[in-house]
């Protein structure tokens, strides 16, 4: 056990999850929760998936935790850390586990105290539900949790968080934060604003009734549906804190659909066929990762 | 029951599958298959999914046929009806699954026989999977099924073709062809058409590879690969038959990408939460109209 006493600050869809995943994991002694919604607070002591829950002021927690785990949402993350700073515990590994990393690093850089191990974080798992009720044990299974220390931070304090990770059931990789965002844009953040344009498109339609949208959505659509429920709070935040990696991956996109559009126009028929045919083997990789 | 004989025209995923579902749910005693493909039809025959299989031609099972449903790749569907035609028994109804309709209904028109009623279908059920292997009997259950007969048409024959369907398991729905191209541009074509996009994309960056796009893809891009992954034959074909409506929805799309991305460029966070919070709705409809 690397880590005796876990405080989670924000108790929600990923912080209830990494409570409850130490738990049965047996990852720490100790599990405190923080979270400023009195409703998440009621629902996390419900649940039994702490030893302590604090509604609004962390600060005795902080003073006894040996990992600290940021799980608010990602906008008020520095802030969050700047007002435990003073509290935390001397040694203690801070970590987060917001989707964009180069906005956090930057707003805390320079700011934190010498005697905490800041170690970023990102766990590529969730879901499109919110909330304490809607985290599990298990979300974390198989799963990369990607960390991006700066340059210089404590290697026992990475190995840790490592081990910890690893503890919960994820795989772990180290990246720089630039390269974590522009992976995330790629992987997750460029596919969430599309799905949130077309099912939006879709809805605008004035000659098809969203009825019918609902209707025969099997066709394709409904796949989309899944990601554009997500959290509207949450990916505002991630767009414009990973604005320059988004909107490079927004460009692209639209030059390569554009050429697609041409391509139907001037019925180009071995262009689309090409263009359909690279995109099989990626799925089959992914499928085949899977099994590993 | 409505048909005593049938005769699938292309054993393929949609056709094996029509073929098995007709089988299970008792929709009729004698089914054919006829197909191209060598390899289909030995698969076909090794199935057992058919009382006889014709390999090329198919002329003596259509002229004993009630029903004959094409399932052949969409762009060969007019032709393979012109060619059937001299040999079809009269009264006997010709349907197809096209997933364009407009196409086909004017590659058609004026150009069958008066004794032959045409019923032009599509099931909007189907996997990212080919071949009479990838078929199963339970695939258009609960799915809807829209049949779009020109004016004029026997009543008869589309009320027959409507309880068959119904008899698969299938909800059906009868509608105009130019209507069902506009709402499938909007719930299936563009949806493919983004997703074939995006993967390539995302293939194509050459800051992130593509080991590392398979590693992440949890993040929203996996969803997007498995319907990348479908067959692209079919879907260069679906965009070059339906153009009109699909590069209508293209356009539109570009138009609703293009705000958000300036919304994101200019931090006007209050226009992306507005957009990000209408899509939900319809994703608790679809999850709601699934309970039914
Ligand atoms: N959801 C995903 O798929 C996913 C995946 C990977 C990473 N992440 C990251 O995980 C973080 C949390 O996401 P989530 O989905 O777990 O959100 P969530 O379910 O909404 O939970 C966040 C919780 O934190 C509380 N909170 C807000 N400000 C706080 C503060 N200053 N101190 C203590 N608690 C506070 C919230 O209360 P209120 O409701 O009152 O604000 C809420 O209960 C975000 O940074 C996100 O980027 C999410
Ligand atoms: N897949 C879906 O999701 C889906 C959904 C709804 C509707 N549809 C429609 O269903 C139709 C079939 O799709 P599918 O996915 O079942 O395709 P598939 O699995 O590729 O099967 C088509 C079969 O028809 C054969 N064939 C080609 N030309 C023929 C001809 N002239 N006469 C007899 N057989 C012929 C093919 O042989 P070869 O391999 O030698 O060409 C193949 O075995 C298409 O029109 C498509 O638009 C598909």
């Amino acid at each position: 056990m690397r880590f005796e006493t876990l405080l989670i600050v924000g108790g929600g869809l990923i912080g209830s999850s990494i409570a409850r995943a130490a738990r049965a994991k047996d990852q720490c002694k100790t599990i405190y929760i923080a979270d400023t919604s009195e409703a998440a607070c009621k629902s996390i002591t419900e649940l039994g998936i702490a030893d302590g829950v604090a509604d609004g002021h962390a600060d005795h927690f902080a003073a006894q935790a040996d990992l600290v785990i940021l799980c608010t949402p990602s906008a008020r993350l520095a802030t969050t850390a700047m007002n435990l700073m003073p509290s935390l515990k001397a040694g203690a590994v801070l970590t987060d586990v917001g989707s964009v990393k180069g906005h956090l690093v930057q707003a805390l850089a320079g700011r934190l105290r010498k005697d905490i191990h800041f170690v970023p974080g990102h766990p590529i798992a969730g879901t499109e539900n919110s909330g304490p009720e809607a985290g599990f044990a298990e979300l974390f299974e198989k799963r990369w949790c990607v960390l991006t220390p700066p340059k210089g931070t404590n290697e026992t304090a990475v190995a840790d968080l490592i081990a910890f990770w690893k503890g919960l059931g994820s795989l772990v990789e180290v990246m720089d934060p630039s390269r974590h965002d522009m992976v995330m844009a790629t992987t997750s953040h460029l596919p969430h604003l599309i799905a949130y344009t077309l099912v939006g498109t879709a809805i605008d339609m004035e000659t098809v009734t969203n009825k019918e949208v609902v209707k025969f959505s099997a066709g394709g659509f409904r796949d989309f549906t899944r990601i554009a429920a997500s959290d509207p709070v949450m990916w505002r935040d991630v767009f414009l804190t990973n604005k320059t990696a988004t909107l490079e991956m927004v460009d692209r996109f639209i030059e390569d659909l554009t050429a697609l559009k041409r391509a139907i126009r001037w019925d180009d028929g071995d262009m689309l066929l090409d263009n359909f045919a690279k995109t099989r083997d990626i799925r089959r990789r992914i499928l085949d990762a899977d099994k590993d």
